[in-house]
Formats: structure tokens, sequence, C-alpha cells
């Protein structure tokens, strides 16, 4: 029997950010997204679920150490996002708009780089407990 | 690369509603459902989470317009079950017994006919946050 | 120093109910009830709070054994209220408008009747997660 | 007896901040508020719980109407801070530093002048679900 | 069109345990397991989450008589697990080290052997908000 | 006005432990603590809040700086408890029953020794998200 594994880890950021395509007017930007759009920026507690997927280690029973883990996700994320401004601050969305949709594909980005290709990987970005979104390079 | 991502979008209704099956007879109900055959109703705070996939507008950065979907939702679902009798005000169950499985059955295919058919569609029903059901038309 | 503790114990019920003033006419109470006046009824997943507050015993480090109030809790609000039509299945709201001001009330004064005097008792009720109630009896 | 019963209604708001007293010095208010002090801004998921208190009265069975409470929230609070930069959009906090202390307390004073007299006024403000405050004008 | 439903069904348990490999000296488990390869044990609230895969009845509407399901979790799960250290008290552990991973393993295959053959199974089990694990038997 | 406003922060470690009175005969601890009372322990994931009450500084509209909050916790709770045997690793507990009850008072005594003589302070202790206790020294 296969003994492939799901295993989360959960963890949260805070940030401004506001959403705009720089190649529209700012009429366009301000019917599309709507109180989304405020130049001066509003902000949410970002949720991150990582899920990694593969096969556990039958002599320590785990898939991948859980320290060495949060070790990727504070380096490549939280250092990257926590108590930032999207827009100004994080050069991936210099020229990218920050939606959930691009934030969860950029973190996704960044954590693959940091696993063995043994390993799957999902993310989930809650930008509030109602929207939320998932990317898994599929 | 891909950029199929999920899109999740939450809601909530409250109604009354009573498990029964019209061809039994009401020891067989009552055996069956046990308390939740109640004849003066039960109830329940549903929450409901529809996730949407496909592939990301790469100028918006949207998979879908999060306050449209909301419309969706609002005209489909809430309006038509909010603080409601689910046997007896809403015409979709008074031949179908509404169980957890059958009224997500229900959302789904409301919800269905409003989308894009490039989208795919999951929806996930909680009936208490200890009992919940997931339908995704496969 | 006062070992004087709050011990707090929850419990769920879910039960249809409508809010609904006898005296008053039919437009009168869909005035002022507007969706929670529908005849046919809705309903909730009630989440209760129970919370006791008193001296620790000091041998054995309990205010009051928790599985002896549970029994008080399931056999005063559980095995009357749960999967039950709080209008047509429970006697206090045969006359009383079941508002969560009322029905708080009601259990307040049940489990009062349980508890020694020792104890103080204050109930939080949830009607929904965004909606709640609490009384103390002051 | 008392009829005394405390009623909650929660809401909830996202927004921009950054903490900052102006008659300081920049590495003053860096060394003060940390992270918090980035002049780029980052921000929050705001939730809101507003505790009224008071006499039930006996014939409707209703505290306070949560419809009427709902809209003293939506007009105070959602409107005014909802997708907005606490700093620069809501003038309440053009000279004061938007603390999570400082909010609730402008939240609270907002809220009291819509409020009869008869009502006691609680306000507690989650900026994350780990640190949230509460005032009651006492 | 299928009908084919998840139907979801949570439980908890909480027991203490320690991670340690006996094959390995006690300077390599604690270096590998660090605080959790404490000797005297630590422990938790697990939280379990069940889901069952399969095609709907149409007469009665369920996938499966969730009063049923409760049964095989509470004589697989509950009686075996809670209150209790699984290290110590529960036979799986006595040679297996209870990871999460084992654990989620250990539910599944206990969970597997009453389930009819018709019916999908995966399991999810948290053993903090924050770090969870899933296993799906494929 | 008042501007006396009370700051909570949380917290959390996972512990085992067991309940027993080293006074009473195995036979009366085991009538009396249940399966708690399990010699070879069993444990839980244990959430603390803790609220600080005084008077908001006017200059920086802070009460309390949180992260020096959240280094008394740490020092005093989290370094202390976390991954313990309550009964075994912990001396407050060598000859004290760490009920919740006691643990709740254990630690308002740790953090109440940190904080100065103008806050007051309540502590509450989630055993699980259905049993908890809280005390404020009075």
């Amino acid at each position: 029997m296969s003994r492939k594994v799901s295993v989360y880890r959960t963890a949260h950021f805070n940030a401004a950010h506001r959403l705009n395509v720089p190649q529209w007017t700012d009429e366009q930007n301000k019917a599309f997204f709507g109180l989304c759009n405020n130049s001066n920026y509003h902000g949410h507690n970002y949720d991150l679920q990582v899920c990694v997927v593969g096969e556990v280690d039958e002599v320590s029973g785990y898939l991948i150490d859980m320290k060495q883990l949060k070790v990727y996700i504070d380096e490549e994320v939280i250092e990257a996002f926590d108590h930032k401004n999207l827009n100004l601050d994080v050069p991936e969305f210099s020229e990218l708009n920050p939606t959930a949709e691009n934030i969860v594909w950029v973190i996704w980005k960044k954590l693959r780089n940091r696993l063995e290709d043994r390993f799957e990987l999902s993310v989930r970005l809650y930008e509030t407990p109602r929207n939320f979104v998932e990317f898994n390079g599929k």
C-alpha cells in the first residue's frame, strides 16, 4: 500500500495592497476593482496554508521536517511580505497586480524552488475568511 | 506553466427542514431519520463554500469577478433559501428530501447554470461545523 | 488570595423557530420581525456557552465536576431543545416569543435551578456566529 | 427578576494603516513601533464585536432591533473604514495614531452617539485573531 | 449525471505522545525530533475529519447513515485513543512512531475495515490548528 | 472621559498531564477524575488569552507594548509549559493537581509578577475549545 500523505502547515502575514492594472486608465481600474482600487491602499490579514504531498519516510514516520518547512515559509513569505505594502515593497508585484490569484502564484513559485522534486506542492491563501484561493502548479 | 487556480467564496443562510421520504410510512421515516424526522421541523445555520476553478486572466489577475460571483450566490441561494422552510417554501424540495447531499446538489445545479463553461464548479455545504458535504458534478 | 474562577462549558443544539408576538396583527409582526416571522419557520445551529463562577476546591482543584455540569446541560437544554421546533415543541415558548434574548433567559432559569447557590451563573447563546446574547441574572 | 441582557453583533472591515507619532522623530517611531511603522503602510482584516446592554422589551422579546443596530454599524464604521487607509482616508486619524486602542475608542464614540441613553455599549476590535482590544467607556 | 458526493464527519480526542524511533540513539532522537522527543511526553487535542465518497441513494437522499458512521468512529478511534498515551496505551504504536502521518494512516486502516467497498475514504487529522495531515489510501 | 481599555494577546502550548490528588487512593482518583486520571497521561493543545487592563498612553496610543507582553508570556508560560509533562516537568505542579483551574491560577501569578501595578490582569485558558476557565485575581 502507498504511504502517500499530505502534510499541511499554516502561517500568516498582514500587508497593504491595492488592485490596479497599470495599462488601464484610472476610470477602468476604478470600474473594475471598485473599493479595492483605493489609491491609498487597504489591507488584509493573510492566512496561508502550505500543503506538501509525498511518500512518508518509514523509519522516522515524517513526510518532511516541519521545522525545515517552517524555515522555508518564514524566509520566502513572512520576511518578504509581513507588515509590507505588496505593491511598493515587494519586487514581484512591481508590475504584477497583487490579486489573491497572483499572490498565491508567487508564493507557490518561491516555495517550489526550495522543495525537493519528490514533493508535490499546493498553496491556499485566505485574503479574508470569506475569500480564498488555491494553486497547485497543475 | 498553467495558471489554473481555485477561487473560493463563502456565504451563509439559515433554514428549517425535516428529513422525510414521502413514499415511506411514518414508522419507516422515524426509524431511519430519527430526530431529523420531527414533523414540526428543526433548523440549521448553513455555511456554503463555492469553489470556481479555471485559468487566471493574465491582464486583470482575476479568475472571476468576485462581486459577480456574489450576485449569483445571492440570487440563486440566499434569496431562495435564507429564513425559509426548505420543505415548504423551496420548490426544489417539494418532492426531494432536503438532506445535505440533496441540498448541495440543488445548489450546484443552480450555480452551474449561471457560470460560463470554462469554469469548473465545486460546492461544499456545512449543515453544522461537524457535518458537511461536497459535490463537484463529476 | 481569592481562588474565584470562571469555568466554561459549551454545547450545541439545532432547532426551528419563528419570531411572532401573538397579540400583534400579522402585518405588525411581519413589519417588525421581517424574514424571521416566516410562518413556516426557519432555523439555527445554536451554540451555548455556560459559565459557572465560584471558589475552587483546594483539594480536588475543581470548581465543579464538568461531567455533572454536562448532565445538567444535556437534561435541561439538549434533550428539551435539540432537533425541535421551539414554538411548537417547547412548552416555555408556547406563549413567549423565542428571540435569542428570551431563549437565553429560559436556559439560564433552567440551569440556575440545578446549581448550588454558591455558584454564579452566566449563559451566552450564539444564534449565529454573528449574533449572540448573554444573560447572568443580574 | 431583572431582564438585563447583552446583545452582540459582529461586523468586519479591512484597512491599511501605519503606527506613527508625528511629534516623534523617524528613529523614535521606528524603534517604538518596529514593522508597524512601515512608511508604505501594512493592513488588517479587522473584526468588530459590538455589545449593547439593557432591559429586554417584554412584549417583543428584543433588546434592540438588530437590523437597526446593523444600520448604525454600517453607516458609522463600515462605510467610513472599509477598504480605506486609516491614516490618510479617515479624518479621525489625521492626528491620532491608529493603534487598535485608538480605533476601538473612535468606534465606541461614533456608535455611542447613535444609541439611546438607556443602552450601555461595549466594543471589541480584533486587529488579528491574536491581538484584540475592548473599550466600554468606563 | 453522477450523484457522487463527499460526506464529512468530524470528531476529536486528546492524547499524550512522544516522537521517538527505537532503533536510533537518544542523541539522534533528540536532534531529529527536538521538543517532541521529551521522554515524559507532551499532548494534543486531535481533531479528526473523516470523508466518505460515493453515490447518493436516490430514495433516502443519504450517502451513508451518519449515525452509523459515528459509531465506527467512536468504536475505532475515540474509544481507542481518547485520553490515552498513544505510545503506551495504543497497541498500534508500540513499535510505530506516533507522528501525525502515522496516526492518520492507522485511523484510515481501522475505518477502511468497517466501510463497504463502494465507499472511498479520506481522513484528515489536525494535530494542532496549524499542523495537519491527510491520507486517502492512494 | 476615561481611556481605560482591555488589551488581549493569545498564545498556545501543548502539554501532557493527568489529574490526580496524591492524598487520595487510586480508587478515589479514578472514580473522581475518570479518564483524566490515566496513569500514563493524556494531553491537550492549550490556548491562552491574556488580558491586560489600564489607561491608554495618550502619546503613543498604546496600553502596553505587545512585543514586551509577548516576551513575558514566552518566558513565563511557553518556555516553561510547551511540549512538557505538567505533572513531571513543571515544578509548580509537583504537588498541585494540574486542573485547568489550577493551571490558569499558576499562569496568572507568574504573569502578575512581571506586570506593573497599574495594570489589571485576567487570564483565560482553553483546555479544549469546549472547556475553558478564567481567573482575574479578584
